[in-house]
């Protein structure tokens, strides 16, 4: 007798509905599930391509607890969701991925960096200070010198919630919150490794990516694959993200962002526990999607072969600094005629400065190539009112 | 000042929520536009991925031209649609692609037959026959002779509506209704070429892909891209597609299926005004998919390139022969397991023998690897009640 493993009676459930959410219920839709969504509003962009959206947020308990008892398998597309409400759904048999108790260590950035060190980890050395205040008497005190970088403990996204300090005149910039002090580090670049683990205990990495960043909105650019590195660089971070999701007990994609120091150490920088914005050349570029590799992992199916298929480069489309309103697309035409040019708007109705709008990725035979014509997309898209 | 070229108001409207509509509305959920579905339930694979689900039928007059009057451009996954509403919609203004012009010479294999002679496109010579007592009363006169082919001029769909008549003890098998009447062609294999038209006059056409049939459901079981045939028919192949979908005077996609001759010889053997199971590997396989194509086609969009990114099998998925009903997949995980599978299951929740419930493309250095894997999918997955 054969198994029965999937019909199209089969929930799976995701907690946000923006982006992320919408390449995942894309992701899904190739197999036959039920896709149900809740987050705060349909008009997401996750709201077009699910069986069905429920408004409420995934911060509160009730909401969360309810979503959670309809559907077969619970997944997020945001680490700063209601723990409560997933630790009572495991323990009522609903099953979580990621875990729970992972997701408080993360959501934490302190509590993340002491887990590092717990399990010895390569990290930067950090210390945990309460305030503002406790950050100026450090100096004062002489315990913390220029120059340093301050995130906030708990509320970092998108390149919000860091400071970095490197002189007493910008100590203006300084976070009122529990934050994590940490040197500024001798960076050669920076990159990242997306590494899946299932409940049958299979780990499947993908092959290093470099990210180079926008400088003022303190946001990724462009992401390269293959990462212009050593193969032993490479062949380290693969191995690194593999004992940093086997640590954390997790199931799903976890995505470990590195420091690559000027001497060859790398250092984690952070991680999400899910797809991530450093894993979106993965859906063209590579045999298996992060957004697939995510699912494969929390179902417990077999995980994708991450090869790549052709070198990509990403761009995000940001919203125009100048802009603040209903969004249109300019220049999206010129954009179309660029070979090997994957447009991927998110939908999103209103765009803001700086607001990730879309992202485009470029599959062409070499990196250079790629990244000249993910330039081009930058410079002639301009996301507008 | 720039051009405001699309925002989120921009509906799409899509005749057909079967398969090729889902493939449609999520190729198209990558950009910014809102689809809208004509179909006579939202239970169809398309019914969880797109904006607007109308139920009700693309044969009636009204429901067609009342949802086509909602829309900005209109276009199809099927040409069995109602033309009249199409042409009184184009008559008012609204924008319909394929047109209705073409599609209903699409639609009667006859008239089909009779607009590649009158373009000197190569074709099988053929006869127009009313009736089966006029194919009988032929081969009673002398005038027709075994073995030919009858195919229904209207009725024809996934190998339904083609009768092969061998011998005098096949005439059973004879369809009543008006036929088109061919000789069998001395087959070497059979190719089909994708190729779009935009309204500004581009023309771009996929290289060509090799299909294989299952013999007993006379249905395509695998398409191999590259086709293994010669670089002069290749090319010749794209020569007559462009050429005949110039002579369509039509925009959006058509897929051209060749006969190809032991003699080298290549004849159109029929056309599709849409995106095409023939088209399916170009999914993963090429660096712009046959969905998005046709978007890009049907919006007045710069058509996307072409390239092989990988070679590239495809297979289809089809409901196991003796097995009606809610449809569950046997056998999924270890298909899971094949480096580079990309499986594609329709959501159809009634299985039955032979239907189309998905199809599978595998990606790999050589078509011949990729073969050897996507015939390990089609022997490992049943799709059973």
């Amino acid at each position: 007798m054969t198994k029965k493993i999937i019909n199209s009676d089969f929930r799976l459930g995701i907690l946000g509905g923006g982006q992320l959410g919408k390449m995942m219920a894309l992701a899904a839709q190739n197999w036959d599930l039920k896709i149900w969504i809740l987050d705060t509003s349909a008009d997401f962009p996750a709201g077009g391509c699910c069986d069905r959206f429920e408004e409420g947020s995934f911060k509160d308990y009730e909401a969360v607890y309810q979503f959670g008892k309809q559907v077969d398998v619970l997944t997020l597309e945001i680490e700063h969701v209601n723990t409560e409400a997933l630790l009572q759904l495991e323990k009522e048999g609903t099953i979580v991925h990621p875990s729970p108790a992972a997701l408080q260590i993360i959501q934490d950035k302190g509590l993340q960096k002491q887990f590092y060190e717990q399990h010895q980890l390569p990290t930067a050395p950090f210390r945990l200070l309460e305030s503002k205040e406790a950050i100026l008497a450090a100096i004062a005190e002489g315990t913390l010198t220029f120059p340093f970088v301050q995130k906030s403990r708990t509320a970092g996204y998108d390149g919000k919630g860091v400071a970095i300090i490197r002189q007493e005149a910008d100590l203006n910039k300084l976070i009122a919150a529990p934050s994590v002090i940490e040197p500024l580090v001798d960076l050669e670049k920076e990159i990242a490794v997306q590494v899946a683990r299932n409940p049958s205990g299979e780990i499947q990495a993908f092959p290093a990516v470099e990210m180079e960043f926008n400088d003022e909105a303190n946001l990724v650019e462009y992401l390269l694959c293959p990462a212009n590195i050593t193969k032993e660089v490479a062949e380290e971070a693969v191995r690194i993200a593999k004992s940093t999701i086997a640590a954390f007990d997790l199931c799903g994609l976890l995505s470990v962002e590195f420091f690559l120091k000027k001497d060859g150490q790398l250092l984690i920088n952070e991680v999400a526990p899910r797809p991530h914005n450093s894993g979106h050349h993965t859906i063209e570029g590579n045999l298996c999607s992060q957004f697939q590799q995510h699912l494969r992992a929390v179902l417990d199916w077999p995980l994708g072969a991450t090869d790549i298929t052709k070198p990509s480069v990403m761009v995000n489309l940001l919203g125009a600094p100048d802009h603040t309103g209903p969004a249109h697309y300019a220049g999206l035409k010129d954009c179309l005629k660029i070979p090997g040019a994957h447009l991927h708007l998110y939908g999103k109705k209103i765009t803001k400065p700086f607001r990730k709008m879309g992202h485009a990725t470029v599959l062409a035979d070499t990196t250079e190539a790629a990244k000249e014509r993910a330039r081009l997309i930058k410079d002639q898209l301009s996301i507008i009112t």
